[in-house]
């Protein structure tokens, strides 16, 4: 990947007949299954994401886009006249990389009916009046490196570079490591304003990840606004030793403090109506059977729509923890990776949004979005598709196909009339 | 390896001259070092763990001893005269594998004893009535595929080596599948009772894995007893979802149950005294930060020196277990995977090392050895070496030079003791 790509991938291929964003789907639906977990695992600049980079640039190219990767690793394809100025453009897109686990639809819907919209504003003869363009983020998850949306981060400056760099994966590489075997220069990765200039509009098509739709009996909605959500790393250390030899009271185990402390983090989401706590993340070290651990880390997700009840629920989180490691003599250190306030989407965009879907209801969502982080530099706005199961982040996850076309047509129409005619 | 590499290892070098322990010991420090916990890693069959073997077979081989790997990878280096029958030897040995992050000498402190002691007896001249054995077991601790002492099961007929094979490691591998990659025909393993067959005794050093010969003051301990210990699987079964989106009175969270048991565990080891039960590896599924997890495989690990006590905490725990998983609609499965009633070592051996170290204390410990298995199918002993920080399986556990090098003229004195000068 490099920020002139645009040759390679330039083709003048017409665009496909008849593709449907199920059949999309289908295409990949052997990419980055997860034998173990179940569903895919589909972590950032894995052979599983690069492959559905290649895809996705593959498919772009089929419809005759010009496809560039930037200095962040994001992919975009441009559909505008030769010569014309890349400016005001309305851009539509999601993410190809998976929480470990996940199921197919979280990212690659919003991809795969990006791809669906521009066929069915083809067939409808459309020449956009302003440029249009489909983007990929990288790290949508933050699964691989701990910061959700640090594509988007990095290129609304939104994350200081130098710390993206050094932040690490599970194996202890870096993502600048990671991100140069990619194909990218890290040296060059952070704010992009040339990249943000050319952008009028972001609306991002997802899968919803609750029950709303499922409740209203409708199969598309508007998106009104992102809860308030962060990640913290809590560390307790304590004394290592051999399991079998060391009596239960010469013990600091600190795998005793992290379970009161998964269960503090339950206790303090109860105290707040609407909000979520979650340890979904632990790892003993070493983490043998016959040892004691020395320390254990665990992963803390928080989201409220009040970002001041965001922090007491961490803040209540932290003082338990702190007790709880000091019943068992061991340390504790609570440490943000991500914070990011509540997000209204931009009020002007969602009306128009509801003029031109006026069937579709107006729903909020608990989880994160780089729409959400866009939001803070352009306007910015969203589609949730129905999930019959009304679970993700799980191989149970699902979208029925009519479901998936009526949210690309809808897709569809919004890109039409934020783009005008010509 | 295979069964027939005694030609290859066999060399006509003489003993080296002027070995220590700790210099034994210093060969191999830079070997499995794990930069991620502190101490070593060195998992059986790892490049670790063979360059171990090699460095083992070396050493052997400079001493003039005869190498054979056997049907389930355990190494024997042989000190008898040419044409001589090998029955009612006299064996010494421990193991080279390690817990993960463990410290530089369990285990290997046993293997480079006896191979000073070999020196130690050389120099006085001795020409041994019986023969002698260095061994090397694979597997001891079970960190790679749960199955402690994998090695001395298999040859004592104490496991089935269908599932031994069918054991898997932390990546999904099979233990027939890692057997053969490291050279072993995995069709092979199981009881062999023309080893066993040569053995008289098998008296195994270690280091102290508890505080006994600090309290006392002492270098060196001969074993008593080891306590009964076993360890379990338990999987809690939830409902994996989305960690933002999810609210918490819809959760079915295996890892709030998991949080439970592990402090149900504390709980019922502390019912009963000198019990000890540990949980120190712990693996959510699929295990995203904003992923609740949709199931929890947790380890547990319980010794008591009183087998109906062992089966009292592990029936507490299992009960407590289905009663937290309830809590949390979710649902749990406990699984045995090895189980070792208590080991009291040969009476007649025990007071025959007596009778040879008349200094040295007596001491039980917590913690499983091959020594432990192979009582079940011939005298077995154990001498234990002072450690000062009382702490094992951790990169804190250590020995004094000194201590090891009286370890190691203890072992010789045995070794001579019971195979008698020709």
């Amino acid at each position: 990947m490099s920020a002139t790509t645009s040759a390679r991938h330039r083709t003048t291929a017409a665009g496909p007949e008849g593709a449907s964003v199920a059949g999309l789907l289908g295409e990949i639906a052997d990419i980055g299954r997860d034998g173990a977990r179940g569903g895919y695992s589909r972590p950032v600049f894995s052979t599983a994401e690069l492959d559905l980079r290649q895809w996705f640039i593959a498919q772009a190219a089929r419809r005759g886009l010009d496809v560039e990767t930037d200095r962040n690793g994001i992919l975009w394809a441009w559909w505008d006249r030769p010569g014309s100025v890349r400016q005001d453009a309305v851009v539509t897109g999601s993410h190809l990389d998976s929480v470990p686990g996940g199921g197919a639809f979280d990212g690659p819907l919003g991809v795969a009916s990006a791809l669906v919209a521009v066929d069915r504003l083809r067939e409808r003869g459309l020449t956009p009046a302003k440029p249009l363009a489909l983007a990929v983020f990288p790290e949508e998850e933050g699964s691989r490196f701990g910061v959700a949306c640090l594509g988007s981060r990095l290129l609304t400056d939104a994350i200081d570079p130098d710390r993206a760099r050094t932040l690490r994966d599970p194996h202890g590489d870096t993502f600048a490591e990671v991100a140069a075997r990619a194909g990218l220069d890290p040296r060059f990765i952070g704010p992009d304003p040339e990249a943000l200039g050319r952008i009028g509009s972001f609306v991002e098509l997802h899968v919803e990840q609750g029950r709303g739709l499922i409740d209203l009996g409708r199969p598309v909605a508007i998106g009104s606004t992102i809860l308030g959500h962060g990640r913290w790393r809590i560390s307790v250390i304590g004394q290592g030793n051999h399991a079998g030899t060391t009596l239960m009271e010469d013990r600091h185990d600190p795998l005793i403090a992290a379970a009161a402390i998964v269960q503090a983090v339950r206790h303090a989401a109860l105290q707040h109506p609407g909000a979520r706590a979650t340890v979904g993340r632990i790892v003993p070290v070493p983490g043998g059977t016959n040892v004691i651990a020395s320390s254990v880390n665990l992963w803390l997700d928080v989201r409220h729509a009040d970002d001041a009840v965001t922090a007491a629920v961490v803040e209540r989180i932290h003082a338990d923890a702190r007790q709880a490691a000091a019943v068992e003599a061991c340390s504790v250190e609570l440490r943000e990776e991500s914070l990011s306030p509540t997000v209204h989407f931009d009020p002007a965009l969602r009306h128009r949004l509801g003029e031109l879907l006026p069937d579709a209801p107006v729903l909020p969502t608990g989880a994160g979005h780089d729409a959400g982080v866009l939001a803070a530099a352009l306007p910015t706005a969203m589609l949730f598709v129905r999930n019959p199961t009304g679970v993700s982040h799980s191989p149970e996850e699902h979208v029925e196909d009519d479901d998936a076309e009526a949210g690309a047509l809808a897709l569809a129409d919004v890109l039409e009339g934020l783009a005008g005619r010509a």
